[in-house]
């Protein structure tokens, strides 16, 4: 079985974080992020966001999501979120489960965006005590179905969520795909995201994931709250070394910027040969295929990993290890088919 | 300042666990623990146990812990364990978090072992509706303060224990200590212990710990369980390949017998200055010392970074890295207090 | 304003009721669940079954279903039930607080009954760790939309339910109603459900609600599971002696066939006079009425409460109390508009 | 069996308060707290506390205790309370479910009242990430063991407690008792408590307490939290008519008054006996009686309820409905072991 377009975990460490990992194994550090290379890493991070902010470095995607979400909800309360999103169709109920029971309200809208409108709907809402109102936004950079948000169309997003008292947080995963995309990282501080989580395992870092509270008031106790999370690193230099690697050198988007260009290039494989239709437009570094059972079922057959999504189209992902023989190899299969 | 002694996690990887996790960096790998690395981990760790159990690797000994407690106890319910067990001293309430109120009743006895006649007690006490009743026990093996709990002791434990029905949870963040002490790991599963938290870190490896669970009931949907709780590793064999690194070489158990050696130089360099005495038998990698404030104040001035414990005695740890340089320097320090 | 119509619990106790309350008020009675009165309630409910059933008394319908489905569904696992139950719209997501994540998922069916294609399709769904599989079936008979299944149709759902190995919970907040429509009560614990809330604020109690387990593992422990959850009365008889009044008397029934006759007046007085569509069949004490905004608007503001519902519609609830000659005066106010 | 003595919940309603129940019981009444009675009610108690509050009545203590601490403090936050605090020995860590593993720390103090000193250490302890540090204090008027604060004493624990930044919440479920034993009550507010759990069942009433939140900002959405915790009465008015009844008779306080009197009127024939010294000044409504287990278990053979408490101590409660001749008969029989 062939994995490299089954997700973009499926491949290992870039080099850059490699390296960077096995330099900081080196002699002992202090326990529990207080090492030099955390700190370092973290002033990578402010850096590239321009922005000043708290962070932590935590193992999954899905506890990053869950704590940071638990920080904006209390669990009589609600978070908006696409309802294709990978908080409310991946993770196991985790907002939940971290949260206590807080809610998740999913929201319309093309290619994993959220309708504006259908927002302002659900802000504008009459409060009943039967229902768990909203407190939060989550939105994700990039989508679940590989677009990119705009700046401005984030903005029509953020302002009435914040002018509603609610929070908003970002789930940035795949942020170096956006930001490989156009998409101006600086930017996030200034449009009002409070908590965002700062991608590393698709990025090609091992499984490291950074919680970057640009809203202080919501880092109180935060050692605290990762450490009864289960999220608190004794080694933490093991998390945040391969992260600082890929932005020392670059990595971090190079990578993504490769995985991106494989995308395009898989992706204008197949409307050339015209087999099938892309189901969404290829912003990032994923391609969804509208592509019948019976198809999916031979590619699989042929050995290609890929899943069937709930819209219905076929997801192929790419990386920063993706090569392009691969994606040649891959669109003779699917012109095979 | 010197992090030497502070914890058995001020230590970088092992060697041999680098080693192993730089191979398994190479090529794509299927996720969420289902690549071969990780099958490969799981058949050495139950060849080492010589029993049958379901494995699955997570990040933290708080997370891997609280999960197991919450196999075992509903939130109106309890678990017994040593009053200074790291559950109940060092995790931030997370068995009450990871058990939704989970309650904690801690036990006496000496050194960090459960007295057996309070166990006793404990699990005759009349079950009334206002208070929550005992429903599984967790054992530190080895103990908060460094000893380790012959097979006897640890009958004497879980047999009354499984008489009232109760489950047995082992924490063995330390357990590579333990064997390396003498403590023979293919009776855990005969003595009925039901989930072992299997270490990793302290012994060497990044930050994985993995839940074996002897009772495979334990084990349903328990992907789901952990993906929940944030503790399913997209990239899998970054947590298990430096496990298997340590325990195909040898490396896991040599290296605790030689941090077992090194608290043992300590201790009899303590002992033969009698400057200070032990406050607990050294029977594993940790020396605890009973200190005056004062001296344990110099010794940080002094840089070296070393902690006060609740019974007063100020711990000193050995890890794999632990040289014996490092040592006569500390006893040296120690000496001129 | 006039309630009469805004809800079924918009009226106070029954006679019955009230007067076996009173009754119970003398002298002194042991606390938290064991009196007599309480005891005696139980075996009424238990006769009216014909089940053996453990049984308990709790102060709401949203905290009975709730703690019900908990002993069902771990965190990890979610609940199937109608996407208009009550469980899913009108308690603030205590499933998910009482169960600590636990999920929801919302099936389809027309007029409040799940639709037993969709059911037998969410129970087929091949599981994946990422998703919370079904534990568990919620029921509500008689639904959210006044319908009452007949013992055939909860046959057609049970069923495969039982065989995906999933338990059974049935909301009975209207059971009295579903009695009085004709479904025989003694079916519920031989068609398998395994928990049953059997009603009494809606029947003409104060606020109280029997928790009925028939599965009597799922009662271990249950005055500590009901204590920690807030819902252990200290003066329980004042919890069970409105539903013993109710019991005895036959009001319970009684008043549940006066409150489906007003409906029936009810929706016939619209039907005769065809200004508006009923929007579901009318088997119980609830109509629901095709009324566009401005018309529901103008009933408001002449003084009777009434709600619109997900589905559009607008809902009049009849109860023990209910008056023919509000009845009238209703469709007068309705004729008019 | 007598249960005179056993809890002041053994006791029904008092007069007033079963005679405000019945009259509410008229007519059509709006759901869910919206009703007349219930603003009545809430109006007296402001009054009697001659405070601004946001009021709201729930079903029992042990709910009211943990919704109130689950808004003062986070999961990976702690309580502090005295050790023999109702919420850490009698509500099955009621705490820890509502609030999601909210930690407990028990503090020592004479007779059920908190040390100061003992506060001020645990205030003043350096916060460190693998604890629960305190983020409320919880007290008791009266408390467990029947000792009443001062003014003063109250201040000396509540004002450092401001100072670190904690929240206070002060259990009232024998609010009454305090207030006929002199303590005034328009000092709860003045005094910093932020919210107060106001006992309605022990005070006579059925099973009600009302949670008034001074500090407003702590209602925010109480609805909603409200509803999730499954402490939202359909018919409020059931909950708030026998309060009312209560506080618009006087009987609130006058029952308490009588109380206190009989508990009084016991202590001293103990004392004058001579048979068994008190365990615990006499102040409200409780007489804790230091007698050896054979003793104990004789009186309960004789027929009288009374329960062994943690310090050893056999408690004796009196209510409204304690009758002088019942001292008199408990007495004889006390004297007769």
């Amino acid at each position: 079985m062939r994995y490299d377009f089954g997700s973009d975990n499926t491949a290992g460490m870039a080099p850059a974080a490699l390296a960077a990992l096995v330099a900081a194994n080196d002699g002992y550090a202090r326990a529990y992020g207080a090492d030099d290379v955390t700190a370092r890493t973290a002033d990578r991070i402010r850096a590239r966001l321009d922005a000043d902010a708290e962070i932590r470095f935590v193992f999954s995607g899905t506890a990053a999501n869950a704590v940071a979400l638990s920080m904006l909800a209390w669990p009589h309360e609600a978070v908006l979120a696409h309802h294709a999103a990978h908080i409310c169709t991946d993770e196991t109920g985790a907002p939940g489960f971290f949260g206590s029971g807080v809610g998740l309200i999913g929201l319309p809208g093309a290619s994993g965006k959220i309708d504006p409108d259908t927002l302002k709907t659900a802000l504008a809402a009459v409060e009943v005590g039967h229902r768990q109102p909203p407190a939060a936004l989550s939105l994700t950079q990039s989508t679940e179905y590989g677009t990119v948000y705009t700046e401005e169309e984030l903005r029509h997003l953020i302002e009435p969520t914040k002018l509603a008292g609610c929070g908003v947080h970002m789930d940035g995963a795949r942020l170096a795909n956006a930001a490989a995309a156009g998409f101006d990282l600086t930017r996030i501080a200034r449009l009002g995201v409070d908590v965002l989580v700062f991608g590393g395992a698709k990025a090609g870092a091992n499984c490291a994931e950074a919680i970057v509270m640009f809203d202080r008031t919501l880092a109180r106790r935060i050692d605290n709250r990762l450490k009864q999370a289960g999220q608190t690193a004794s080694k933490t230099r093991f998390l945040s070394a391969p992260l600082l690697g890929l932005l020392e050198s670059g990595a971090w988007e190079q990578g993504a910027a490769h995985a991106n260009r494989m995308a395009r290039r898989l992706a204008d494989g197949i409307t050339a040969r015209a087999s099938f239709a892309l189901a969404h437009p290829v912003q990032s570094n994923a391609v969804f295929v509208a592509m019948p059972p019976a198809a999916h079922q031979r590619l699989n057959d042929l050995g290609w990993a890929c899943y069937r999504f709930d819209d219905g189209s076929v997801r192929f992902v790419c990386s920063w290890a993706t090569e392009e023989q691969a994606v040649d190899d891959l669109l003779d299969a699917i012109g095979g088919l």
